[in-house]
């Protein structure tokens, strides 16, 4: 095993009705930006219930956060806080709102050009302004970690940061809040999450037996809510288990002392920032392909994976195979199309493209053995088409 | 999935050598009460670690806080920080010198009798002092916890009590510490971080599926590594895998949203209370007996717990009685006597005696379904003479 800290201050507030607690989560007499998306939270009612229980709070309102929140988006919020002398954030959302904020708290008192803390990766450790969050969408587990991800609109950058001081004080989860959610964005949560727990456990065997036995736990609970909950979203029983599987895929226990991967996420961030394809769908069709040129690598931990999660049984080669086969089915099941080519028609030169973007960057080997190459990368791309 | 909030601002520093990163987590400048037990810690070199490790720091040292430590020890390092002028305690040892630290920290402010503290079960929720720990036996998970148990020694009567000031502020856990510890401790701490779990799982089937996915993932750990680790607790792999399921079993985390039981702890403390047995031992003698006296409304997680922790089939009857058997059979290999006859000859007044002073005390039903009455106390403690 690794040697790791954990360190998690985010108070969680899970369960129905919790929103009536939120006057005591605030900071008594902080003056609040309330920060929103597109403005579902006007549909579902969960403004309402924002305003009724923070009575006595003077609150500014910024609504407009994008899905993968624009650093010029974000920067209007950081003027607003300095204009209006605000002293605490509300973040009311998914994952994109929440992760916005972190960014708005990160660069409010920023000393420097905030477009930095994203280019050159500076990680926050104080001065952050305080924030809370009521969590929406269930899906990224920002709700309780302190990691991030903007993108740069002028450069069609989607970069990833984070730092200590950025846990949210408290995140409110009431599971009740996915059943005004369209389907689609059901399913997304759950191949997020799902490939969140894939990408700090899908590496190769180590010496984190309890760690690997939480990440499959976690999957095995995704893989049997997964399907029933796009369904009925209304059922308690399947929305809390979604809703806690998504927070605990990504809220930091999981990868402590233990290798993780991270490259489907770092070339699924691509693809939505070149297509707009929504995050979970880039990381379906990326992940599979993923671990079939990764394979020789990676099969001793598929083979494990085959086994305790689809009772899979054969050699080593052919369980690995099998799993990676059950899991492009799981993502099927979950509505997910796994090809480039069916979400865009302008794709022959997306590997290409990606690839360069990369060597630019200095990514030229990634995973969890760093034997993900720029030629690797280039083959599970074409392989994704 | 019943509601729930989840807060813990323990810092955990786990893994070799970490106790290297001390004197950066020990506020600047404070002096510092150092409590240990027994002195195991200057056998192990432990001792010495600690004080090369805070140079330049004012040190008092506290030792001698027992097994099952007493109210009137923890009173008198109270009074050593009052009239040395303490601001930080750090705690070296096991979960008794955690434990006995935590009331310290709670009693050194508290307004009033610091008995009251145990007796009345109040909570600290503020006013406790600051305090770290290095943890030297992983068993309770009072490393990561914010509950202690404390024994007063008038009146024999062992009592636990906690409350959120009481989080260590770091735990430093490296496994390393386990290679010098006798076989009997580490045999211990796999039974009592076994008994935890099982005091948060094994009630009835509910909706909390990741919850007991999780905590079966720590059962299946200890039973692995549990056997092995008391044999060659110099294998790293072994240790990490121990030291860590013993601080997840109690963290806190398993027990969101889901009912819990509690009872066998209940019992054993009197156990240890009347006869000195380690509390461990206790929790291995009561535990499976107390399963048989509520097999009915117990039996339908029995069942769950016996098909996926140890593969069984059959109808649930089958399953749950032999689930029985293999817990006790699996207590056996950890050196566990599971009967109290072995452990004492004047056990026959122990079902009265004890039935008695929960009477006094109000203590009438117990357990996840608050079903456990007098009656099935005094049959569950008479089936384990």
């Amino acid at each position: 095993m690794l040697n790791f800290e954990l360190y998690n201050p985010t108070k969680l507030v899970f369960g129905k009705g919790q929103i009536e607690k939120l006057s005591e989560l605030v900071p008594q007499g902080a003056k609040i930006l309330l920060a929103y998306g597109g403005g579902s939270i006007f549909k579902n009612g969960i403004h309402q219930q924002v305003i009724d229980n923070l009575k006595g709070f003077e609150i500014v309102e910024f609504g407009g956060i994008e899905p993968n929140p624009h650093f010029e988006t974000l920067m209007k919020a950081v003027e607003v806080i300095k204009t209006e002398k605000i002293d605490f954030i509300l973040a009311v959302g998914g994952g994109s709102v929440i992760d916005g904020v972190k960014f708005i708290s990160a660069a409010v008192h920023f000393d420097g050009n905030p477009i930095d803390i994203l280019q050159k990766h500076i990680l926050i450790k104080e001065n952050a302004m305080p924030f809370g969050t009521i969590l929406t969408l269930p899906a990224t587990g920002s709700e309780m970690n302190s990691g991030y991800v903007v993108t740069i609109q002028a450069t069609q950058e989607k970069l990833a940061s984070g730092g200590s001081a950025l846990f949210p004080q408290f995140s409110i989860c009431d599971p009740t809040v996915i059943q005004s959610l369209p389907k689609r964005q059901l399913q997304n949560g759950v191949v997020d999450a799902f490939t969140h727990v894939m990408e700090q456990y899908l590496t190769y065997p180590h010496e984190g037996y309890l760690q690997d036995r939480i990440a499959e736990g976690i999957l095995q609970t995704l893989i049997e809510v997964g399907p029933k909950v796009v369904e009925n979203p209304a059922d308690y029983a399947l929305a809390s288990n979604f809703m806690w599987s998504c927070t605990m895929a990504l809220n930091g226990l999981i990868q402590k002392g233990v290798p993780s991967d991270w490259a489907t996420h770092m070339i699924g961030h691509e693809l939505t920032a070149l297509y707009g394809i929504d995050h979970a769908r880039t990381l379906a069709i990326i992940g599979p392909n993923l671990y079939r040129v990764l394979f020789e690598t990676k099969k001793e931990k598929l083979a494990q994976y085959g086994k305790r999660i689809f009772n899979l049984s054969g050699t080593v080669d052919e369980i690995a195979n099998e799993a990676i086969n059950k899991t492009v089915a799981f993502f099927h099941t979950m509505g997910m199309d796994t090809r480039l080519s069916q979400y865009t028609e302008n794709y022959s030169k997306t590997a290409d493209f990606i690839v360069n973007r990369f060597d630019e960057r200095g990514w030229k080997a990634m995973g969890e053995r760093q034997n993900i190459t720029l030629e690797k990368l280039k083959e599970i791309i074409e392989m994704s088409y």
